[in-house]
């Protein structure tokens, strides 16, 4: 499946900005795009794929013959997969205060000329929905099929059905949570600290000379074991040593876990701005269902979406008690959901991973949102 | 009770250095020392206990009586108390590599005049048991009662049965494992490249200049995550705000736990060394009693004390199932072992935190040992 990134421009008129929760706006605003499958000439088949952290638009296929992979989620979605693009039109935008086409603090100010950087206001995650809804509209789509999205991405998810909640028929929150935890905020913190502790970050002005690349690996590192499990981890390395038989006695690297580590640090770093990293990072913190009307019984209590609820049984960053206290408040509302918990030794990122578990509950749910359309 | 640290220096002569693991040796070599209560007559009641990563030999008491904190387990350690002053005699020493009075990177080299630095040899945690017998030699001591400790005290616990199986009648190891996991070698990892990454830390050489104090700030607070729950965590800060109502929608502090994570990453650096964060950590990942032999059970064969192994159920950095592998391992030797789950929601700092539960396991099988010694 060969894909291409689009853009989409739009809130370039004055009192057309996008408003923030912050209390600032945005203008213009550009959301980078991809889109898989074909909408129907109903346009009842479109389901919008919401991405993590790190990821981007790119969720599926291939942009050249020859890329060495495919986008983030392309186990999932495409002909006969999860996200079957033979039946549905699958659409996937990269966040506003991303890094990869979408409007961020690597951006151009047209104010200024200049990039952004900390001047760029701060986002929410209710914010880079807004935003969506501003490219699902423009794609002449009413009502979504589905949105799904796994960790910040079911954030996302939750917001849509809260915000838009006769735009979205069906939601499927991943691995994720109504509201972040003191244990993941202070995960988010010790990573924001490593990038501004980079001299090279500079105040976040760094986009005429050297990255603070060395921060930003250091909190992906960080991420990245929360990421997993600890018995994912051992086995996938457990004690092993790196291209030895015998401890160095030396701080060089010896066990494959550090090597391991070392090369999502710096793979990272080529694809990421850090400053991105800081502001999503805080829009993950400051995402909290239940603050704004004092529970999240009464957050969802307009939504109109059935759900899947699908969390892991490893994920210890998103545990399966933040997901059943997502159905239990949906229940409490008398929302049709469905809760799955998924066996797997994976962590966080058995989202990514556990397709063949996912699939069947997926496809099940999705094909009868959509006969319930279209009947 | 007013406490007074000591010092034991030896390995002075030729012939007589402390051998390494990593095949170098040690020459001469301090020990800071502390001791409560009195040795009796017949030397059958001293206690040795042994300090995780951040600890010293500081463990009970006031140096000075307007000291605002006593030593780092004074609630388990005095009169009356699980480890009793009245009854017994205790000894806790400063590991070597540490900064706490021991010989570590940052003592001065004898050949060159100079710190250390890295040109201190790596040791493990074998060695730094082997510097304790030095010091238990050097007090008269024969037999220890026992030997107790946490997380990597407890390492050197399990290391001292297996070493000097006919210096030690009972082992108490609390929340440790017989192997670091690869989990756990990853945050170490994290936390020592943000030590090598700060511009201060120099290749090591810092001691005439700046310290790494960022990079070590950072190396505590990643920890110190790994030392609490999920659960505590939620209990203790939540999503609570730091002096504000609304979010600051800005990079500063608005939540509590990251002010408290920044507190701590700031009290480290005023009393710890960042090389010897990297030279004891390094330690730790090393910590693997299987890989000698084979197997736990095999390394395990010649230990002739009793044990009591404790875990808590909240701990995810040590968690329980690597203390029943110790125990599981114990049991296929005959060794007379008890192991005790304790319910706490603390995490890892539960060790240091649950006293009131600890305390009738512990002083009950130490009255037990005690008994059986003079009997």
């Amino acid at each position: 499946m060969i894909t291409k990134l689009k853009y989409y421009t739009f809130a370039e008129r004055p009192g057309d900005e996008l408003h923030l929760d912050c209390g600032r706006s945005l203008s213009p605003v550009t959301l980078a795009y991809e889109t898989y499958g074909r909408l129907n000439a109903a346009k009842s088949n479109a389901i919008l794929i919401l991405h993590a952290l790190s990821g981007d638009a790119h969720a599926a296929g291939r942009h050249h013959q020859e890329d060495s992979k495919p986008g983030w989620w392309d186990n999932a979605i495409g002909p006969g997969k999860a996200f079957d693009t033979d039946k549905y039109f699958i659409i996937c935008s990269n966040v506003i205060g991303g890094c990869q086409g979408s409007t961020g603090p690597s951006a151009l100010n047209p104010a200024t000329g200049k990039p952004y950087s900390t001047s760029f206001p701060m986002i929410t995650v209710r914010d880079m929905v807004r935003a969506q809804k501003r490219l699902i509209d423009h794609l002449g789509i009413e009502t979504l099929l589905a949105v799904a999205g796994g960790s910040m991405g079911g954030m996302q998810v939750l917001e849509w059905t809260i915000c838009y909640p006769d735009s979205v028929r069906a939601a499927i929150p991943l691995a994720t949570t109504a509201r972040l935890s003191a244990q993941s905020i202070a995960f988010n913190e010790v990573g924001r600290q490593a990038i501004v502790s980079d001299p090279n970050w500079n105040g976040g002005d760094y986009y005429d000379s050297a990255a603070p690349a060395t921060g930003l690996a250091l909190a992906r590192m960080i991420a990245h074991i929360t990421y997993l499990s600890d018995e994912s981890m051992h086995n996938k390395f457990g004690r092993r040593l790196q291209n030895r038989d015998n401890y160095s006695y030396d701080f060089i690297t010896d066990f494959q876990v550090e090597s391991y580590l070392h090369h999502q640090g710096e793979s990272f770093i080529r694809r990421f701005d850090a400053n991105s990293y800081l502001y999503i990072t805080r829009a993950m913190d400051y995402f909290d269902l239940s603050s704004e009307k004092g529970s999240l019984k009464k957050a969802l209590e307009g939504v109109k979406a059935r759900f899947l609820v699908v969390s892991f049984s490893s994920d210890w960053l998103f545990p399966t008690y933040q997901s059943k206290d997502i159905v239990s408040a949906l229940r409490k509302n008398n929302v049709d959901a469905s809760f799955c918990e998924i066996a797997s030794s994976y962590g966080h990122d058995a989202f990514l991973l556990e397709v063949e578990q996912l699939s069947p509950p997926v496809s099940g749910f999705l094909d009868s949102t959509f006969k319930g359309a279209t009947s």
